[in-house]
Parts: C-alpha cells; sequence; structure tokens
C-alpha cells in the first residue's frame, strides 16, 4: 500500500448506552488526484453531501464509543472481507506506518481483504490530556474531543449521583499510532444495572480504492454503550454523538479536508409514561430548534426508521433523533448543535429516572422489562452494524456487548394483553407516534 | 421463472435445543442437461459429494427444527438479497406454482434475488398422518419422516417424565403448498426453563442457477430448538437430524434423486462433570461406532469446529457429533445412522438431567449459567446461518427464536478465577478435548 494512496481518518465520540449508531455514514473516495479523478470523486461521495473536490493529507475526527475501528468499512452484501483470525480481544492498530499487512484488493463489486492487522490496544494508567496525535486548541477536532469528554464527566456524575452507591469504573487505553479512549462502566448499581459512558478517539488509513469500493458501507460504525436501569418503569436511555474527518493523499497538499457529524439520543422504556416521553421528545426538539426547525422531524423520523427491528416489525423503542453524514450546514454551526445535543443529554433523561427509579413493581413487570431488554439484545447483534462488524473483525469484545443488557428474556410466543400497559408499549414501538 | 428450470426440494427434520447445525449442506446444481452440463454439475456438486449425473423431478425430505425454509439458499457474503418487507411474522410458501413473484437474477459472482414470496402458515387443528404431498411407505422421505415424528414423541415423553410438571404445548401447522410441522414448547417446567422440540417437512423450489450460483451457501439451514434446564448444574441438550432430496425438472424424467442426511447432536454445559461428558460423548461414539469408526473421531471434530464463536474465541459448549452432506453411503444405512443417532438423544442426556436436576446451587452458580447463556444467544444470533437467514427473510420469528434461553446474561469484562469451576468450563470451550 503506497502511502500516498493512503487516506487516513480519524474519530471520535462519545455515548451512552447501546445498539448502533452509524446508519448511512459513508467512507470517502479520496483517490490521487486527476481532474477526471476529482469530478468522478465528486459524483461518488455526492451521496455523502460532501462539496469539496480538492484533497490533500488530513485526519479523521468523531467521537465515538467505546468500539473502535482503524478501519471503518464494514463488509456489506457485495464485498467479502477475510480478517486475521482473533481469538483474543484485539484492537485494530489505527496508525498508518503499521499497517504494511493491511492489503484490499478491491474490484468493481467485491472488495477482497486479504489481511487486517490486529493490535490489541495499551491499558494507560492515566487519562492523557488529548488522544489526538496532532492538535491544534482552535481544530474541530481538538474543540470536539473537548467538548465530548466534558460530557462524558458531566453525564457520568449526573448518573452517579442519581445512583447514589454504584460508581463508574474507568479503563484508559491508546493505540500506538495514536488515538485512544476512555471507558467507564457502572454494573449493579442501585438504579442501573449496568451504564456504559465511553469516549474515543480512532485514527485509521486505507487506500482510496476501499474508499470508493465500500461507499455504499456505513463508515465509522459503533454500538454505544448502555444505561440500563434496574425499575421496569425507569427507561433505558442510549446516546452517540461523533465528528468524522478524513485526509487526502500526503503529497496532495492544500486538498481541503472532508467532515462530517453524527449522533443522537433514544428513550427504550419497557412502559410509556406519555409525560415522560413528551418531556424527552421535547427536550429533544428544543435542542434542535435552535439550529434549524426542520431538523426535529427529519432527526425523530431518521430514529425511527434507523431502530427497526426487522423481523419484529417493532421499533427497540420510542426513539428520538438520530442524524448522519451532517456535513451541510456550517462547521461551527454543526459543532455546536453537537454540544447542545450532548448537553441535552442529562435534563432529557435524569428527571425521568429521579421520577421512576423508586416506582413499586412486580415480577410481572420485571418480565416485561427483561423481554424488552431481549429486543434490545436482538438489535444490537442482529442489525447493529458496529457490533456485527467489531465481531466480524477483531475488535475488544468487551468494548462492543457492553451495550447488552445485564440480563434478558425470551419466552415463547409472548403476546401482551391487547389493552395493557405492555400491549400499549409495543403498540407504540410498532407504529411510531408523535409525541408532542 | 420457467418451469422446467426449477427444481423443486424437500426436507425434514426434527431438533432439540438452540442454534443452528447446518454448516456445510450445500444446493445442488442440476441446469436443464446436456452431456457436457451434466459432467460439469458432476464437478460442481462433488464437494457434497454426489454422485448421481442424472435428474429427474424429485423432492427433498428433511427433518428440521421449526423453522422452515421453502428457500434454503441463504445470502453469503458473494450474493445480495432483497426479500420483501415482512412486518409480521410469516413463512415463505413452499409451492412451486405459487412461486411466480420468486425472481433469482444470478451473475457470476453476484447473485440478486429481487423478491421472495412470503405467506403465512396455515395452523391445525389435529397432527395429520403425513405432511408429505407424495409418498409411498417406502419411500426412505416416509420412513424419515416416521422416525422423526416417533424420535419427536419418545423425546417429549422423556422431557414430561423428567420434569414431573411441565406440559409441551403443541402447535400444528401446514403450508397450502405441502409440508408443514409440529413446535411442541414446554416453558417454565419444573427441570426445564425451556425446551423445544420441532419436526417438520419442508417444499421448496428455485431455478437451477440459483442452486449453481449458491452452491457455496448453505442449503436447509435451520436453528434447532432447545432443552435449557433451570438447575446450572444440568446441561443444556441440541439436537437434530435431517434428511434432504431433491428433484430434477420436471422434463427429465429419469434423473436420479439427489439426497443426503445431516445432523449432531451437541451438549453445553455451565459446569463439567467429567462423568456427565464421557457419559454423552461415549453414547454418541456408540451410535457412530456401530456404522463406522471413523465418523465418531470425524464428526466430533467437525461438532467443534462448527460451534465456534469466533469473537470470543470459544466454543459454544463441549461438543458432540455434526454431519453434513452427509450421502457417499448406502442410504439405508445413512437412514438407519441417523435413527440410531436420534434414539440415542434420551439415553444420552436423560440420565445426566435425572442425576443434577436437583443439586443445589447458589445464586453465583445461577449467574454463571446464565453468562454461559448469553453465549448461547450470541451464538445464535450472530453465527447461526439458520437464525440470520430466518430473521432477514421473515421466517416465523417464534419458531426461530424458540432456540434462545428464556434468560440471559451479560456482565462487562467477566473473567472467572483461573483454576476455578466456571474457569474450567471456559478453558474447555477454548480448547476442546478429547472425552473418551
Amino acid at each position: 500500500m503506497g502511502k500516498k494512496q493512503a487516506l487516513s481518518h480519524f474519530l471520535i465520540s462519545s455515548l451512552l448506552s447501546p445498539a448502533l449508531l452509524l446508519l448511512s455514514c459513508r467512507p470517502l473516495y479520496l483517490p490521487p488526484v486527476s481532474a477526471a479523478a476529482a469530478a468522478d470523486r465528486r459524483r461518488i461521495v455526492s451521496s455523502s453531501s460532501l462539496k469539496n473536490s480538492k484533497m490533500r493529507p488530513t485526519a479523521t475526527l468523531t467521537a465515538s464509543s467505546s468500539l473502535n475501528y482503524g478501519f471503518p468499512i464494514p463488509p456489506s452484501s457485495s464485498t467479502s472481507f477475510t480478517p486475521t483470525p482473533s481469538p483474543t480481544n484485539c484492537y485494530f492498530h489505527p496508525c498508518a506506518k503499521k499497517f504494511s499487512s493491511l492489503r484490499f484488493k478491491p474490484n468493481k463489486r467485491n472488495i477482497t481483504r486479504s489481511a487486517v492487522s490486529i493490535e490489541k490496544e495499551i491499558p494507560e494508567t492515566e487519562r492523557p490530556i488529548t488522544f489526538l496525535r496532532e492538535s491544534e486548541g482552535a481544530d474541530v477536532r481538538a474543540r470536539f474531543e473537548k467538548m465530548i469528554r466534558d460530557a462524558q464527566d458531566s453525564v457520568c456524575a449526573a448518573i452517579e449521583a442519581a445512583d447514589k452507591g454504584g460508581k463508574f469504573k474507568e479503563d484508559v487505553w491508546s493505540r500506538p499510532g495514536g488515538g485512544g479512549g476512555i471507558s467507564r462502566v457502572l454494573q449493579d448499581g442501585a438504579v442501573w444495572e449496568k451504564a456504559g459512558v465511553n469516549v474515543s478517539v480512532v485514527y485509521g488509513v486505507m487506500p482510496p480504492e476501499a474508499y470508493r469500493a465500500a461507499k455504499a458501507a456505513p463508515a465509522d460504525q459503533k454500538p454505544g454503550p448502555v444505561l440500563h436501569p434496574k425499575n421496569p418503569f425507569a427507561p433505558t436511555l442510549h446516546f452517540n454523538y461523533r465528528y468524522f474527518e478524513t485526509d487526502a493523499p500526503q503529497d496532495v497538499p492544500g486538498a481541503p479536508r472532508q467532515w462530517w457529524f453524527g449522533g443522537g439520543t433514544d428513550l427504550t422504556p419497557a412502559y410509556i409514561f406519555d409525560e415522560d416521553v413528551k418531556h424527552f421528545h421535547s427536550t429533544q426538539k428544543k435542542a434542535c430548534d435552535k439550529f434549524d426547525p426542520t431538523f426535529y422531524p427529519r432527526f425523530k423520523k431518521w430514529c425511527d426508521d434507523y431502530f427497526y427491528i426487522k423481523h419484529r416489525g417493532e421499533r427497540r423503542g420510542l426513539g428520538g433523533i438520530f442524524f448522519d453524514d451532517l456535513n451541510d450546514y456550517d462547521q461551527e454551526m454543526l459543532l455546536s448543535f453537537a454540544t447542545e445535543c450532548a448537553n441535552s443529554v442529562v435534563p432529557a433523561y435524569i428527571p425521568i429516572i429521579e421520577k421512576r427509579k423508586d416506582t413499586p413493581f412486580t415480577d410481572h413487570h420485571k418480565a416485561w422489562q427483561q423481554l424488552r431488554r431481549g429486543r434490545y439484545v436482538e438489535f444490537n447483534l442482529v442489525y447493529d452494524r458496529g457490533t456485527t462488524f467489531g465481531l466480524k473483525t477483531g475488535g475488544r469484545i468487551e468494548s462492543i456487548l457492553v451495550s447488552l443488557p445485564l440480563s434478558a428474556r425470551w419466552e415463547y410466543d409472548h403476546k401482551p394483553e391487547v389493552g395493557s400497559e405492555e400491549w400499549k408499549l409495543l403498540d407504540a414501538c410498532i407504529n411510531p407516534k408523535e409525541w408532542i
């Protein structure tokens, strides 16, 4: 793999709660340039709403969950992918220089990736000031990292305060070529069965052919960690905000960076309290409306479409907002929007938890919550592209599967009684409603 | 799809306990014939050890789990597959005449299947004498159906007797074009949390191009039902025996039927009792040795290789036997072998249950069992081709997912203490042992 053909990318994100977030974030096609190639690239990347036609060496920055891919092209139906067998928990190594063993052999409709170099992450004893390889405080990437790490701190603090018992266990890790992450998991607390709030910075390199061939495949797929409460009347929450940036080949100085934002926050209760769901959606709408009145309706529908368990004909929960590939707005505006969304997690969620965490419940309520957790597992293991890609390619298993609930249940042919509270939840998952 | 190009196939099977059984059962390539094509076909199907070169209209008969595919070609890495959206639980309709909407458009490396007709099964109030469309008592298919239905009866009777409380709930169903099944599920019994023992007869039709193009893909994929006991010292059992038969195009009278057998029985304990595992494997070996001394070592290894959870680097359990594509022996001999295996389920398993079902246990033991059940879920949802294919294509969800345990658990970064009983089980799942 010639260096000049390599594209590095770079991502950071932070998430709460399980399940994949990225549906349609696409890799970029940034070949060594000719005018025709540049024009072709513009056409090819148009689905990612990319407007720049020149390229130069850059990197991609995204805030992501604890799952980190150096190489964010998952296998799709038109590709074959043969990773190096990885019986132990490993990460892709994110550094370009180290990837001599990474080979992509794309042809027009089938990409054969003959080998993927997989390296273990390195545990760190303390949090670095930044996981960025190179950064300036004014860079969007640096500001996004700071924002997402601040969000991690504030969300974890709010959860520990509400839990009044459980403490997050923190794992800090890095990779030799740059990047790293902070995974925090609170397990078996007073309020939450399992809560994960992670931040990561991921670097990766791939040849432009792979970007081109994989343009229809999602890019920086990650499942999110979890906030699964114990009380069946207290809902599960998931969020993930990320920033993605690519570099063009190093011998094309002056080419602009490609970048985009993605993210979302969604709520998964086992029982519906109208006021809770309205409060949650209103908070999302309020954050959206500060930037664009079209955001909430558009991202609300995107969320309903995304968290769809096709084989059940149900959504995983009651939605929220979800967006991806966002770059057709001012970059500063989108950074502010992502910041607003991340900062809305606590006010959207914690008041609901405070209200429901001590509600008395029976075994019947708990069993229904566990059945809905089973749906969560189904979504994450069957549809979550981050999870399925991570499992296939040797990502760090504990980080990938932290999104699964502590416990889940499957009953044969369970059907809630028509008109019951369980039936109402199921109905709202089958037929998404407008909550506000 | 011209009728003359259609191949019908036909399968029946019976299973206990979860997870996919078929690893490498391959569809046949049976084109409208020319001498060259026949020779080519022989080469192509050699991986299925098929020896016949002529073809005529037939059907395929397999005994399978409760999951039934009329069209047993799952998507593989080199195919794309776009089923009709199916928000409700549906079956493929298995009748050739009804499949005008089924279209396969294969090219050499990519098959596009533009639509798949999906129809609901029809619930029946009583069990028919046979699910076969046409049969003679002396046919292998008819004798296999009788054998597998007898096995269902005897296994269910043994389970109810050992459970001393739980009773199987039975669902009988048929399909308009022929075929059907009997699903039996015992849930929340005294001994078993969830037990499913199902029989089905499946008919399907597909054009020869699809067989050819999909030859590397598994054919009659099905997850098996479950026998998940409550006591953490009592193991889960899974078995599935099936017979598969194909017809050549109807305008080529006199062509021989293609057929093969597949199956296996495997044990998944949470704790190892050497004597139990030895008893289980000895029973499998005894059944195998009656027919061929190479069977047990070969099928034991096949089983270890098959039930591999790649992302964990672990097997699901402690194995047993697994085979597929078996047709390079005398057909009568293989029918006797499958019968012997099916009849060995009760003596291999029930004595272990009787010994362990009342063993005192703690929350610690139960939590470990639940973690291992989590692995069962991971295998079935991530690797079980029957499950993943069924979920993607609209199979009957409750039948597909009956293999999932009643409950399962995921703890972040759980590691059993080295040398503990939990560690010993994990070690044996990572490093398969010779038990006898």
